[in-house]
């Protein structure tokens, strides 16, 4: 039998995986996110290496095939791919960027757009086998339209707003006071200290407060699916007729309205899907191209049954 | 003779000066901002302790009194002033943010605002010798409208927006192209590393822009002028009056048009004040005051001459 390691790493988490020729996850470990250009290259490199020589010694036999999609390894080199050949002699190595497994796990090894919105977000082009475009996703400093962090802020932003006596009034200046407990300038210690996942974590009052009827919350909304939407648009050109586009993320699955609203502003070439595989299967899926196999249908079958199982024994 | 020492810290850096009661400097020294939500509480005390240490060892006498304004310094107890009044036994020490000193240093120790416009933005109010409020300035995760940091952000948005195939043409795109030497996305890691005043550097390509005429470029400078001038309202019911804004920070010296953009979409009754002396100045007239001392004209003259022959030594 031959053995795969699968690994996605986003901005809050890494996700790990062992799996068989037939897609059944043998083992499975979560450690924190490694991207470089947050935590630097040594301890990224650290994480990984960690973990994988643990699956690796889980493995009922030697390790065929290894793809790692981390989200910044396409900005700063970590010399991965040497580290890991050595660590598993004779094993097919790829580290790239997160971009392409969020489009593999969906679509397999095949053409289309990966649409992330979690903490941050991106529009990234998969074209012949290669992620030839990443539209948005500049990360927390430049531009995470739409995402999870934006949307947290612009609500501590308009809470604000009204509470310091600058802007009009919104339903936030409420939720966000009862979910910290006191006023937002009173909790900027614990906000700085939580950091932008945190923030993110306050997405969930502009979507209650929406459904509440609140305008503000609604305007905010609005403003952050048209954000995303308006990357599918920059898409078009890559692609002769209609395009699929995978929409994966804490957000989208958190949020069916944001999902509905984002869909309904898109190019109209575009074809919108809803991930359901987590992105680490897609990962399994490039693990598994890059040694001359294809994930078919029961792959995906077996990979889904065995780590809900695996999933549901952690927690 | 009795001597002073005044501190201002900000984002980026921190001014110590040692003075003595005529306001001559008699020393200086610049060290790395002590935002202790930046830094955290421990590397921002010992910066301030080391320099503190140095100015009192370059005093003639001993030092009768020191302020500090520190930004951040209202969000974590660094256990500041305890640690100084053992360091300068005798001294009057206070120890607070960094509103207030703006204001101190242009209006001396009296009832005002202050806007600093710098990598962050925020304005203050000062009531009855307190600062009772601040309006914006949550800083970088949440809230720094019309900052430098935002709008060198905005200006990379708009490059990438239109590089991407998202936005209308900006000549941001060549203009920041140029400046990086390459794309922005091929950049990141510099970006990254550089930071927000890193980022806050690339304001300078939207004021050009603006003059080019280039429309996204003006869009950005007037929604950030407004940001700003919006702080203004807010601040109007604290008055019976006309109240008095001090402007400060390295935006509005650098930029006279935007310093005009602010002013005209202000509240009627801010009276706008562009400051000429350096918020470190502010410290002084603290530090004095705390000690039973006005400082007055002749004061602010002799600090102003004396510093400028101190920074032109160093220069």
């Amino acid at each position: 039998m031959e053995y795969y390691i699968g690994i996605d790493s986003g901005g809050t988490k890494t996700e790990f995986i062992l799996a068989d020729a037939e897609g059944s996850v043998i083992s499975r470990a979560v450690d924190s996110g490694c991207n470089p250009l947050d935590i630097g290259a040594d301890p990224a490199r650290e994480i990984i290496l960690r973990n994988v020589r643990q699956l690796d010694a889980a493995a009922p036999g030697p390790i065929c095939s290894i793809y790692a999609g981390i989200a910044g390894a396409n900005h700063v080199d970590m010399h991965l791919e040497t580290l890991l050949a050595q660590e598993l002699g004779g094993a097919v190595v790829r580290v790239e960027d997160d971009r392409r497994i969020v489009v593999s796990s969906t679509l397999g090894h095949a053409d289309g757009c990966g649409m992330i919105c979690g903490t941050g977000s991106s529009l990234s082009i998969i074209i012949g086998s290669e992620p030839i475009r990443q539209v948005g996703g500049l990360g927390y400093l430049i531009d995470t339209g739409g995402s999870g962090y934006e949307l947290g802020q612009a609500g501590l932003k308009e809470a604000c707003r009204y509470l310091d006596g600058r802007g009009e009034y919104t339903v936030l200046a409420d939720l966000i006071t009862k979910a910290l407990g006191k006023k937002p300038w009173d909790s900027l210690a614990n906000i700085y200290a939580g950091g932008r996942s945190y923030i993110a974590s306050f997405a969930h009052t502009v979507f209650e407060g929406m459904e509440m009827g609140d305008a503000v919350c609604r305007r905010i909304v609005e403003e952050s699916a048209y954000k995303l939407s308006e990357l599918t648009f920059a898409a078009e050109k890559y692609f002769p007729d209609e395009f699929p586009v995978v929409m994966s993320g804490g957000i989208f699955r958190a949020y069916p309205k944001y999902v509905q609203l984002v869909c309904a502003k898109a190019s109209p070439k575009a074809r919108m899907i809803l991930a359901v595989v987590p992105p680490v299967y897609g990962a399994l899926v490039e693990a598994m191209w890059q040694n001359g196999r294809t994930a078919d249908a029961a792959v995906q079958r077996n990979f889904m049954g065995s780590i809900q199982r695996l999933e549901s024994r952690v927690n």
